[in-house]
């Protein structure tokens, strides 16, 4: 089975290396019916482009998203969805000489003893040029989730040695396009963080938390197809993640159990929790509270600084990547509109299989 | 796609709830030629086992493992391997007097809410019980790792507010079977503070960290089944789990791309890394380093207090669990072999994945 | 990925050998609110026993089926559905004389190639054995087709030479134990051929037809999972069977365009097709005429008959079943209920699938 | 999971409507260190080319391919391969009287009633079009093949009333480009009854033979992914296909058990089967002789004869396609080089699959 696609019945399958012609996705299992425009991916896609100011990586790309098949007359036809977006400024002249060197925290080593062969421009497959591909892909799941009303909300949380306090509340808008920071003074403190690292020539971390509202009760499958599953290999599958949490994450296994557990309660004969430090799951299975979830990311591995490595041969040689590289000094800023469409890309995947887990959904749908 | 199912070609399908009669699972993939007995299960199976000291569970079982197919004389032959497990202390009367009621930081309320039935006797499905069968499974994907050196650790790495400085090293024979700890001043540590909680009525959170030695580089396949992403899928759908780390995790967000990166070296033509940060990953690929992960467990939902919750109707109730009621007050330290085996399962499936990953395996394969 | 699963949504895995202490599978993906009991899935097994008359395999096997997980209080939770079905009249001794032989027609060539081991008891996992697990399956699929009225009838269509020229209408009920045949007729005919392979030491091949009714529009999903596609690749699956047909099949390909094309009708507001040449597919999705597939099975390779053979060295042997083997003379018999629980299957797994189709299932789910 | 991909591990996923902009497919999980170039996959997709000849569809397309990903200097590299092929003459302007009809034998009706939005558009999805997507495939495997020598021959063995006695043998090259006949007179008999069709207005069904030469022993993995339930389900995919037969097929089971058994035989150190009955598999697995299948096709659904239908309404209409309207007479001709694909992706699937039948690989495979 292909390690290319993301997935059950909102399947994504992604393709395309960062110094190609182009990438580009298929999303297959799309119910037709989904009003869908070229805009609407584009929207998505243009919060995550490169190039847009000195804090992200310095390529120039339009990402202009291309809708090849699936539409017809603006509507979903229920046939696969591919997606196209072309590569302008790929320039992979300063990756010539360094090409025999092995890239500290890259993955040319292990993709040359994988694979016997490595397309070393723009680190090729293993590139966060991927994630364009999830942003679209996930643009597309996000029309199918308006439909019923779910939003996700994704920001920078933390960066470096500063962490936010805040948490986003439904009807957020994270419009600070700098850093989508939740709050102005978060965003000064972050800047602060990053721009540190950059004139130093290093890179610094970054933790991105995304939260989804309106979650329907009851999407994800246990035992193997948990929410938090799902969300976790989805998350982590992103370049550069190195941990990921739920609800109070880290901080649940401190607590007892006194301190964690959220009571139920009823208003208006709803029954919801009083508090979410589960951060809306129970058993694997949304319970209509916000479903939050954080991820972590290394400091990207290109830095300017020299360090010490080896080539191919196992020789001992000095990297220091070739003025005029274009580098993320915090791959988490950037992360954040993918954490979010990997987030709407599980969300409708749960949604999709939450349709038969009852036969009472017969009833309705058969007249 | 059934959501009780885990791995692509070695594939395990789960089943059976904590009252039913028994439970198991069916173990499709696993190659043939591998030496397997009942005894190479069972031995794992007693380390999870709940009933052991007073400090996990007071359910006694004795998870009698027996091997229904897929084996012959003592070989694995290619075909589906059964297994096949009783449940014996299957006493549900407990549940009776609390079966209206919500339990906080239970599935309940969202099992009803999906499938519109629950079986209230111990959980049903969502119970720690399921868990078994992972192991079981795990100890057959151990011994096709063995085939090949993959040695898997697994220990207590946290507890409460205790958090150990210790990290296996290859050799470390974990044997300290009441809350496998890597040292005995860690497990005295941990026995207080479980202790604490449980004459409380209240359970607390832990950490278990894995670590998987010799393990051939190449494993893992980009971009969404990455070797960290399929651990992390396999930890978070375990019951309880929080938050999940690969090497330096969450630090690693705080990190400098200067302090993160781990530096290639060269030894007799054999190249490494000089460190571990990335905890033996780099792309989705492993690197040939430990691979080293953290799973974060919340506490044990199930508690002596008094909590306020609602029943089925929204009505507000006390929920005070009945007299005799078996929980276990950390559910981490039962967690340390099902972490183990959940790793186990990753690495094999993993590892049969990369047999295809260049044509040069064909080049050894046919003479 | 596992070859014992069969489905995408409703999702069964069998396992099991022909002479181990039992078979057995797991039902992954029915949906929560069926009504189950182990009678609804005994009826089912009672039709395909062996040893109910002298024109199939004298094999004594009651097929007592256990259902050992996934319903609570006679309906279904959405959780796994174990089956298990001991056996108890795996006399194994008529192979041990003949272990070392390659049998014609039979698998214990290629399962000795492919897996380097061959539990030749019986056939091991190669045995029509395993059928029961498709048919206990099936049942399961019955029930949840059930509840929007699919009927699906199977029977011998054919045998040797003689063919029927009848078709299942809606309503007939094939309870014609013997052979399963429509008519009283083509019983004796087909009688009449089976009893003289079987006298002459031999057997004989058949064709089994299968129509389902009520099948919804709708059911199907283009490009690869055509519903044919699905039925074919069940039925190519069984044990023997070496054609598949939908339709008009092969007489298809000798027709006009003109004379094969079904020409839509309207009646009452309803449309339809006034003839089904097409057999209830249209662009693989049904198109609610009734669903009319056959599948060809060889001649049982077991038979009386003296063959010349090599043993697993090469050297040339002579094979002669011992006295007292125990082998169907046609297999197309017992493959009867087979086929309709392979229909069954297709059809729950097609019928979940459709579900979401298109939002407007979603305007029904939710309120 | 999405109906679009083909295959478990060598898997296709196809796109593209049959008036779009283009067509395409991705290809993930090809191996790395196989040589691929866009002549490779042009040369498989110039057999399918419509408007070659009277015979044939007279669109006008040169099905162009480009590869987009996955092949860096010449090999691939593990990583998916995109490709591209753009639509020249869609042409849509002679649906647009007939958009409203109901279309005998064309999936319209049966798209609208599953999706409620249908491309009509040349059939949109549901059209001859994206076949050419299988063919590209198809080319990419036989790389693969190649490497172990598969050698796969594809041909046209019966038209209408005519069928041919001839069978592939190895080394045979089908070089006649009208019809893809095996010999020069079986090709003057169906090209008569295929211009006797075309004149009278009408169509005709035909029959396509592939025999695979040099198939390891070992493919296909019983139960549900036997190689001839694999090759049924690919060509039961394919627009038109209303029967499957492998070996003697339908014949099989007019037999006895003594005619169709192949006897084992042995030469030289080498067992292999005196006849070959079963077409070259034995209990879902390939046994090492040639591997026969033969797809039934219908006849071409549009014809130029008037034909009676119902409008979306169900109002009754007379349906004559507009003058210029581009069918082909026969589908079963450019069926040719498409079973021949879907034999290579099929083969090319069961050839990695087998690479982890047994823990032997291993022993090979690590030094």
């Amino acid at each position: 089975m292909g390690s290319n696609s993301f997935g059950t019945l909102f399947r994504m399958t992604s393709w395309g290396e960062s110094h190609g012609s182009s990438i580009g996705c298929v999303i297959d299992g799309c119910p037709a019916g989904v009003e869908l425009s070229g805009e609407d991916i584009q929207r998505a896609l243009n919060a995550r482009l490169p190039g847009r100011n000195s804090l992200v990586s310095a390529r120039k790309e339009k990402d202009q998203v291309e809708i090849l098949s699936g539409v017809f007359e603006g509507i979903t036809t229920g046939c696969p969805i591919a997606l196209l977006i072309n590569n302008e400024d790929q320039d992979s002249s300063k990756y010539e000489p360094i090409k025999e060197l092995l890239r500290p925290g890259h993955a040319n080593f292990t993709y040359l003893q994988k694979y016997g062969i490595f397309d070393f421009r723009g680190g090729g497959r293993a590139s966060a040029r991927e994630t364009a591909c999830r942003v679209a892909a996930g643009a597309v799941a996000e029309k199918l989730l308006d439909t019923v009303g779910v939003k996700v909300v994704s920001y920078l949380k933390a960066c470096g040695s500063y962490s936010s306090i805040e948490q986003a509340q439904m009807g957020d808008a994270v419009v600070r396009p700098l850093l989508f920071c939740l709050t102005n003074s978060d965003e000064e403190e972050m800047q602060a963080e990053i721009e540190k690292a950059k004139d130093a020539g290093d890179s610094v971390g970054g933790v991105v938390e995304c939260v989804a509202f309106n979650v329907p009760v009851g999407l994800g499958d246990p035992i193997f197809e948990k929410v938090e599953a799902k969300l976790a290999s989805a998350m982590m599958s992103l370049p550069a993640a190195k941990a990921f949490e739920i609800g109070d994450g880290i901080v649940a296994a401190q607590l007892l159990g006194s301190q964690h557990n959220d009571l139920f309660c009823s208003q208006d004969g709803k029954i919801s929790c009083s508090t979410n430090h589960a951060g809306g799951v129970l058993g694997g299975i949304t319970n209509g509270m916000p479903l939050i979830v954080r991820t972590h990311f290394k400091p990207a591995s290109s830095i300017q600084k020299e360090q010490a490595t080896v080539d191919m041969t196992g020789k001992t040689q000095k990297l220091v990547y070739p003025e005029g590289s274009r580098h993320d000094p915090c791959v988490a800023i950037r992360a954040v509109p993918v954490c979010k469409a990997m987030s709407l890309l599980v969300l409708a995947d749960c949604y999709l299989m939450n349709l038969h887990a009852s036969v009472k959904v017969k009833e309705l749908f058969l007249k």
